[in-house]
């Protein structure tokens, strides 16, 4: 996590990814080891009588983003909130990055569909069922997301404008010729994905292998692997072709 | 953490226990990951002008523990705060336990001592010097804090009171003839210590095993099994003293 000098060489790039990997699935095994707790997640549930319709989960979020919001943490660049209607930043923190083009870096935000997937993603995730742990479920779904969201938007960034760097004037031409498809093809390199899928796995393993299975749940790797692969690269594709599309119109 | 039935089973409070350990080891090797970055510890300093003298470190701890404390978190017995003057509760979790006879739950609290050591264990767990990535080592200093204090405070009130169970007139005994180190003694199990710092560094090995070291920190395991040792432990068994100094005299 500390930020290589060359910020647009892919390799760096790579390798600032791989270094998130560890910290998000930490928070997902952690997570793991509550039930899913569908009240937490209904509106008006949670036990939080004085916030309206919300649910916890809802509620959680949005307070701890409001705290990160005064400290800064939104005025990075990779750093993309869930929540709408933030308080100004009280602090300027020193890494915040001004390297790119674009004036609204919410336009790479992925946050809205990462919400949904990871939702479903705790179904078989967690145990089924209700162990009253609503506060902890959704303290450590926070942790999750942001782990998450950090990936996918510094993946949007940084891989994009790093492989636009490589070629610019075929990303020009696919992007003035409204080739979505063409760009996603050529952001796309099926072996690195492979290869990230398999690391993940190893490093699940690896993490698991010394765990008392009698007093802390064991989570199956396919769980973490599928949704890697199909939401959190995915995700941050999206977000790469999201940010291309504005640099290539010179917006 | 889905705590057992009987809670006062001392085999069951240890395997609590032990659960807490993962979520210790995994926000530590999180932190150890950024520099000890001395300037967000520093009174004034850290970028924050609006809040007066205190540090980022302090202005950072205060504002989680003042948004968990509106989300009832300090109502678990287990869960002491670092602040002072906390906001009152907006809810009640479904899981704050009242097993326990005494009234201020306090008087168990280690995060005084906590903080010091802690912040002393970072000069030989970060990196020294400043990376500038002050927020995001605040950051993770709370959520350290926050598992290693679960983990003090579970032990002291749980082991100390099924230890109670076992021969309540020993530790009646000791706590009217006010020995202490009596008290300390009888709570010392060197074996059951040994065996947990062991099986702290196999965890530590085992979670740093597929580790890329190029671009993710490996930890010396000594440093954790040593703050183990010498604060988590100890800090668990003051409070452990203290909670049956309170409840001996029936207070």
């Amino acid at each position: 996590m500390m930020y290589p000098f060359d910020v647009f060489d892919l390799n760096r790039v790579a390798a600032v990814l791989e270094s998130l990997e560890e910290s998000i699935i930490f928070r997902l095994l952690d997570r793991a080891q509550f039930a899913e707790n569908r009240p937490a997640y209904l509106l008006g549930g949670g036990g939080f009588p004085s916030r309206g319709d919300k649910s916890l989960f809802q509620i959680r979020l949005a307070m701890q983003e409001q705290m990160d919001s005064v400290f800064g943490r939104f005025l990075v660049p990779e750093e993309r909130p869930f929540t709408d209607d933030l308080p100004i930043p009280e602090r300027t923190p020193p890494k915040a990055e001004s390297a790119f083009k674009i004036g609204d870096f919410n336009v790479i935000n992925q946050n809205f569909d990462l919400l949904q997937s990871y939702r479903l993603m705790l179904v078989d995730l967690c145990p089924s069922g209700d162990d009253g742990h609503y506060g902890s479920s959704v303290e450590q779904d926070v942790f999750c997301l942001q782990a998450i969201a950090r990936r996918v938007h510094f993946g949007a960034l940084y891989i994009s404008e790093s492989k636009f760097r490589a070629d610019p004037s075929r990303y020009q031409k696919l992007v003035e010729d409204k080739d979505y498809e063409g760009v996603l093809g050529a952001l796309t390199r099926q072996d690195v994905e492979a290869r990230i899928l398999e690391r993940l796995k190893n490093k699940i393993d690896s993490v698991q292998s010394q765990v008392n299975t009698k007093i802390r749940r064991l989570v199956d790797p396919i769980v973490l692997v599928d949704f890697y692969r199909d939401h959190i690269i995915n995700l941050t594709k999206k977000g790469e072709l999201s940010y291309l599309i504005l640099r290539c119109e010179g917006r």
